[in-house]
């Protein structure tokens, strides 16, 4: 496989493939639509999954695990959440193979061990989780029930592609009980807040907080709540979703608790989730033409160290001062690797930790033993520098900080240059494809007009964004009057 | 269901299927075989994997993600791997379900979304990832690669009980791959030495460290390495095992490196791992008829604080002192609940803390307030005692470890009074049949004397230890000869 990318004005598309699979972050398996996630890849989603769990137990969340598989009669309870999931899910009939006496040495499933109840290998857990919850809950006492699980999924997606969409992924899913909607509804807004909050402070991607169309709800919910981001190639990314479920579980499971004044009520729900989808976004929010670039404070490797010596004797005199550069920078908590390999020359190192994107890149050879300084190269700018050895740490850490800051300001600056506002349905036509992008659009509220725009132009309504102006006008399709605006996109 | 839990005497496998629901640890869920491992559980899984993932790293792995799913054909391709697994695997046939026309609401089967090849969902990934492995190793350069998974796992056991053996289950398995056998070797033997501390040093529970004979070998593996601990019932637990899979895998998949030298050679590896069955042997080797006993290292709540108050004046006064105990108390990293729900009396609340295993719990009334004390109770022991607020969090941080070294001290004189060298059959059948525990004897070393001894008495060979000493002797059963004891015993 040639090193050298093909660069994202060429074909985006194609760009993207290549990057994940060089840096190493993933590639499909001998499973139709199924990803391997390699250690690199593997590693930002153990950094994103630290930092979500941190903020879902601050506000209240504990980790529970609920089985793989999920009962016909069970998936089959809520009817709309049925239908939207039954078209792409994996289906256990069987729990045995045995020899196939046509073909020796090769096994086929044994016709004998059917299971009398298939099992839907979950593609979300409502079903199984409403259902343990009806021996769970009796009581106000009992709730709210604030309850998160880390997860693998599989939706048999047809078109897939490594992170966005994928058969099975990984991702966590919450799901809350309460006693009334107000707090259902307030619990579903808080996780879009965290969703929103760790994508801007961790991912540096920003996004519009906002709520679905009818047509683009979760199957099963009353609203869903959304974050969406744009990605460099200006379509949007839906990058996690909060849904305020109402009571269509609690009654499909009959789930109800005795409130404080004695009345049997139905339960309120909420589900949420993120997943390994975040990373595709985390890639095409950030990434160039030579590789990733990955925001420092999600980064396995933030500070790659490449000695550059001839023989032994310099590689030793370099690792001393090195080696008490690695020590304070990992008392600062700053995740450091110091490159010592002799099969890989400097610059294979430099190319291997642009395609990576470590943030920062130290160098340091013969001269800078000789003048007490080390070369520090960043990897959003790709800006070089030679800083004295006594301060390097310091400047180090300030740097981080300045190009987690740096790639959040860029990507704010790449949207507000992607957005467009429109009266006319031309402009609309035209901002979609000539310019891609967020457009910011009156419309009439129906999914007539909805569907017949997506139709004729590719791009959905991303969201009602939560802070919408009210704001007379007309439905730039049909010109019926509108009191907002909402957002369009061609999305992932 | 009543609070009351049966006595270990009475009925020890009731006991324990009772403690496990009544201290919320998990439950059986709709699908057969599979639980729900609730909060307080998952609480307890998740101190483990933060461990063992620590310890993982710092033997230089990484952690990645293969798929779910295993496609037959690559299932089947390492034979003895797929014999040992065939007869208790979950088959997926289906990708796709419908709305059954007999029966309106309901959903089927879509007999036209029939997989081409059936996928498995993986009881175990050696054949998943060593068929990835091929794309991965080209050169000695690319060894060793040392990968370790968290995952779920299916395994369609007939009978099943929570955390010891369900259907599905989650673990974590490293799968290794080496240039040399005795590197593998090493490996193998290093991560069995990794199980054993972290058995003994974060759940109290002494192992002993053996390789099984070759009946007990997993399949495909040329050794498997054990740890073995021993439950109050007198049963053995096998609580993880690490195996050297020669080069079964590697010729299987096909999977051949260059070495050094410039030759092909197929590759050498290693898996292990450890399971929730874990939680399980943690339960039964420390806990008492009153409940749950948790060691410290792993209790998620090491310290409860139970107000004694009439009124919220007095709870008041009470909370001040204690908001600065417990702000000391989580300085020194110590998990506090401080327990102020009004609606439990602090009887209710210490039977409670008693029945989840709390290590310490601490009571304070409003004679303490005057007296400046605070009664403090360890699970353990359940002792009492008075001491000054001034030191009381030194006293519970040392308590602590004390708690954490009894409970492996108590565990180990439990071994020692239950582990019989025998020279007779008569004294193995005695030993097995009416003390329980490991039984230490000579065996001529044939699989026949052991299926003959498991047929007699239930009891198995658990492990061939590594410390076993060279002794001249002869066979407890056949009187052939025999030069090392191994370890027998009934077995969960």
């Amino acid at each position: 496989m040639s090193k050298k990318l093909t660069k994202r004005a060429e074909d985006y598309s194609k760009w993207y493939n290549e990057l994940v699979v060089k840096a190493d972050l993933a590639e499909n398996s001998a499973v139709r639509g199924c990803m391997v996630i390699k250690p690199y890849g593997y590693a930002i989603w153990e950094k994103m999954q630290a930092e979500l769990d941190r903020m879902f137990k601050e506000t209240g969340h504990e980790n529970a695990y609920f089985p793989l598989f999920v009962p016909k009669s069970l998936f089959e309870a809520e009817e709309k959440n049925a239908e939207g999931f039954a078209k792409e899910c994996a289906v256990v009939t069987h729990y045995r193979l045995q020899n196939d006496p046509d073909r020796p040495g090769k096994l086929r499933v044994d016709p004998e061990a059917k299971l009398e109840e298939e099992l839907v290998v979950r593609p979300t857990s409502e079903a199984i989780i409403w259902n343990t919850y009806k021996g769970w809950i009796q009581s106000y006492r009992d709730l709210p029930l604030l309850i998160n699980q880390w997860a693998n999924v599989v939706r048999w997606e047809m078109r897939t592609r490594l992170f966005l969409r994928t058969a099975e992924f990984l991702w966590q899913e919450g799901h809350t009980a309460h006693a009334t909607k107000s707090e259902a509804v307030t619990e579903s807004r808080q996780m879009q807040d965290v969703y929103a909050t760790f994508a801007e402070n961790f991912m540096a991607m920003p996004v519009i907080k906002g709520v679905k169309s009818d047509s683009e709800r979760f199957a099963g919910a009353e609203d869903t709540y959304t974050i969406e981001a744009l990605m460099q190639d200006g379509k949007a990314l839906q990058a996690g979703t909060s849904h305020f479920l109402g009571q269509n579980f609690a009654k499909a499971f009959d789930v109800k608790f005795t409130s404080k004044e004695g009345k049997q009520e139905y339960v309120w729900a909420t589900s949420w989730g993120v997943s390994t989808r975040l990373i595709g976004g985390l890639i095409m929010t950030h990434s160039d033409d030579l590789g990733l670039v990955l925001p420092p404070k999600l980064a396995p490797i933030q500070v790659a160290i490449v000695p550059i010596y001839k023989g032994e004797d310099q590689l030793e005199a370099i690792s001393k001062k090195v080696n008490v550069i690695v020590k304070e920078l990992r008392e600062k908590g700053i995740s450091v690797k110091f490159d010592t390999r002799d099969t890989f020359r400097p610059g294979a190192k430099f190319a291997e930790y642009e395609l990576k994107g470590v943030p920062v890149r130290i160098a340091i050879g013969n001269r800078d033993l000789e003048n007490n300084t080390v070369e520090v190269a960043r990897r959003d700018t790709l800006e070089k520098q030679t800083y004295s050895q006594d301060n390097v740490v310091e400047v180090v850490a300030n740097l981080l900080e300045e190009i987690q800051e740096n790639l959040f300001k860029k990507a704010i600056d790449f949207r507000a240059a992607h957005t467009t506002e429109v009266t006319t349905f031309d402009e609309f036509k035209d901002a979609i494809e000539n310019k891609g992008g967020f457009v910011s659009a009156h419309w009439d509220g129906t999914e007539a007009t909805e569907d017949k725009i997506k139709e004729l132009t590719k791009a959905t309504i991303r969201c009602i964004p939560n802070d919408a102006k009210e704001e007379l006008g007309v439905c730039v399709f049909t010109g019926k009057p509108s009191s907002k605006r909402v957002f369009f996109a061609k999305a992932y």
